[in-house]
């Protein structure tokens, strides 16, 4: 018998809860399990041994957090040092917790690949094992990422409302720029042609970090995409960056960098709009969804809300299992129907890598996706989109 | 037997085409309609002869056109001169239509009573009827606008949503601001005090044009708030001045006024985060959700989708009994259980008026609203927000 430890890690999602609570019901289950608890603040809690009991939550709690977007527990990007390595450590054996669970995307599987490799050095009994979490897409080895699918329903359905406001109020209001979140890969941003049904539905041009970016082409395409529908919805990661490398927003003032030692960019929308306005005369505005389009449980992907949930079950059953420094992957087995299966890779593989974009997914000319990447992004959505109608232009 | 012609007009709302249906089925029963006609983009249509035939769209396309949102004829912002509203009086008469049913605002008030009034003059017979939408519920007159209770709920949820984040990631994106829209009214911004249910939940601030905006009182509340609890969330009405009446967020640069003369105002988050980060040393970030926000079927409020339709039934009716220069309101006849029926008021009342925020549903001193305003707005929300939990802080 050993106790299990959860922690929930990096930036969060409408489903890392469904993950937490699919951790505790499997180890409610397993024979192996003795104490379940939670780290406050992710890997925090480790350090200043702020721990949580989650074995004795009451049902419905359990059950309420798991329809509950962020993370429950708190959530840190905090690097730690060796010295701090060894700290979580003496925590993890002064509780005798012989199982460790994060929730958590790249930085953490990096975590959790120091951790585990420390406990071998020193002959702990550990287990540690990585349940995958990011809107972002980006980790490899897997189909995809719980939270993906989630942010990717939001944005693909709140980009054809926007795009149907753009439709109607063209004669002042003609352009809109809608910045999403992604990081260096431009998975959420695809995404959100999932949406349009026909030539007349946003988004019309979407630009992605894994192309350079060049504002004359950006201003040719609204102009042209203005100059044939008269209004135009343009997607644009936040991170899209110049052939040079450059942020097309600039870098943000006060905290340039993250903990982790990636830039943090803002005020990209806002300078396309401005050049919009400038160089071809029309007014632009811009959407920045922000946090919203990571925590709405109004428009979660049920599939991936279930995936979310089965892949927190996955990480204990590995763990009891005998499985250490893997983290749980989502295998397609099937595409017609959908249906994923979950499957492992170690952690080393996943520390600090990043899934782009592949060429494939993208149009090979156009600023679009390819059909290819609708149709592996389409399942993720959990099912189709609002159903909109247009009125027939029947004449007087 | 007379025609009919219907326009909407102005921002657009997630059920704004639910008036527009709502008009149709009405006509189709009233036994002295015979075309049921819709301008394209606004008043424009009038002007350049752009009608469409709405009497005879299937039933299954004003189903689904009623579940669409934005504006299905389109929209115009557009003010007209004197001899412009004698050409759209020319196509009103050269199309035998007697009846002009205009959704919109303030500004579509005011054309409203401009063309009726200038039919008047000439003899012409035309009764013209306004149906209220906005979702920056400014009109007087009526308890509130269409358009209001669904963008008050995307916000009110929205931010709650985001508040879970910041509470979560508080160690490293510990303020988040969220610009809200509402022109002049802080309706909206106030809206977003329906989602908190405790002290921990979002909106923790609200901000409203109505009062002066001192940046160095929203300094030492943001930091009260973080010392307090950890992070903080404050909503920002876009349009917040401070006392000599300077907007925040300057001026926007290519078209600081609109065609109604009402200025264009942008960057108001972004430029209280960077305050924020530079006087109190915090990372804060915006959200903006933009047209989002007011154009969520996702979440758009029930109530609000039922009496959107109301009212432009009602429209007909009372235009058919004889009225003409009035526009429909609602008048709520009960606050437990909620309950709303149509009423009227002179177009002249409602033309370039605003209702703004009464100081008695605002608190007398803190940055939040009176337990009367949210009495009042709750019911418009058509149903609780999502039932979100918190785990218990059980010691291990």
């Amino acid at each position: 018998m050993t106790n299990l430890l959860i922690a929930q890690s990096g930036g969060c999602t409408a489903v890392i809860n469904s993950s937490l609570v699919g951790v505790v019901d499997e180890a409610l289950e397993q024979g192996g399990i003795a104490g379940i608890y939670g780290s406050r603040f992710g890997i925090r809690g480790l350090l200043d041994g702020s721990l949580m009991d989650l074995g004795r939550q009451d049902r419905a709690t359990l059950d309420r957090v798991r329809r509950t977007p962020s993370a429950a527990l708190g959530s840190a990007r905090y690097k730690l040092s060796d010295a701090e390595c060894a700290r979580c450590l003496d925590t993890l054996a002064r509780h005798d917790i012989g199982v460790f669970v994060m929730i958590g995307g790249n930085d953490s599987a990096d975590t959790a690949h120091r951790l585990g490799r420390l406990a071998a050095t020193r002959g702990q009994a550990l287990r540690v094992v990585a349940v995958p979490k990011t809107i972002d897409n980006d980790l490899p080895d897997t189909d995809h990422c719980p939270g993906y699918g989630s942010a990717a329903r939001f944005l693909a359905q709140g980009v054809v409302d926007g795009g149907r406001d753009a439709e109607a109020i063209r004669h002042w209001d003609p352009v809109k720029v809608v910045e999403v979140m992604g990081r260096d890969a431009g998975w959420l941003a695809a995404a959100t042609a999932l949406g349009a049904r026909d030539a007349r539905d946003a988004p019309h041009l979407i630009y992605v970090p894994e192309r350079p970016f060049a504002l004359d082409a950006f201003l040719q395409d609204v102009a042209a995409v203005h100059a044939r529908l008269g209004y135009c919805v343009a997607v644009v990661a936040e991170t899209v960056r110049d052939a040079e490398g450059q942020p097309v927003g600039g870098l943000e003032r006060a905290a340039p960098i993250d903990a982790f030692g990636h830039p943090v960019i803002a005020g990209t929308a806002a300078a396309l709009c401005g050049a919009i306005g400038a160089e071809l005369g029309l007014k632009a505005r811009f959407d920045k969804p922000g946090t919203l389009q990571r925590m709405s449980m109004a428009l979660v992907s049920e599939v991936d809300w279930e995936e979310a949930y089965a892949c927190g079950r996955a990480a204990v059953r590995v763990a009891v299992a005998g499985q250490s420094e893997v983290m749980v992957t989502l295998r397609r087995v099937s595409d017609e129907p959908y249906r994923c299966e979950t499957g492992l890779t170690p952690v080393a593989h996943v520390a600090n890598a990043q899934r782009l974009l592949p060429a494939e997914y993208l149009h090979p000319t156009r600023p679009w996706v390819s059909d290819a990447f609708l149709a592996y992004a389409r399942p993720l959505l959990g099912g189709p989109l609002l159903d909109y109608g247009r009125l027939d232009d029947l004449p007087v």
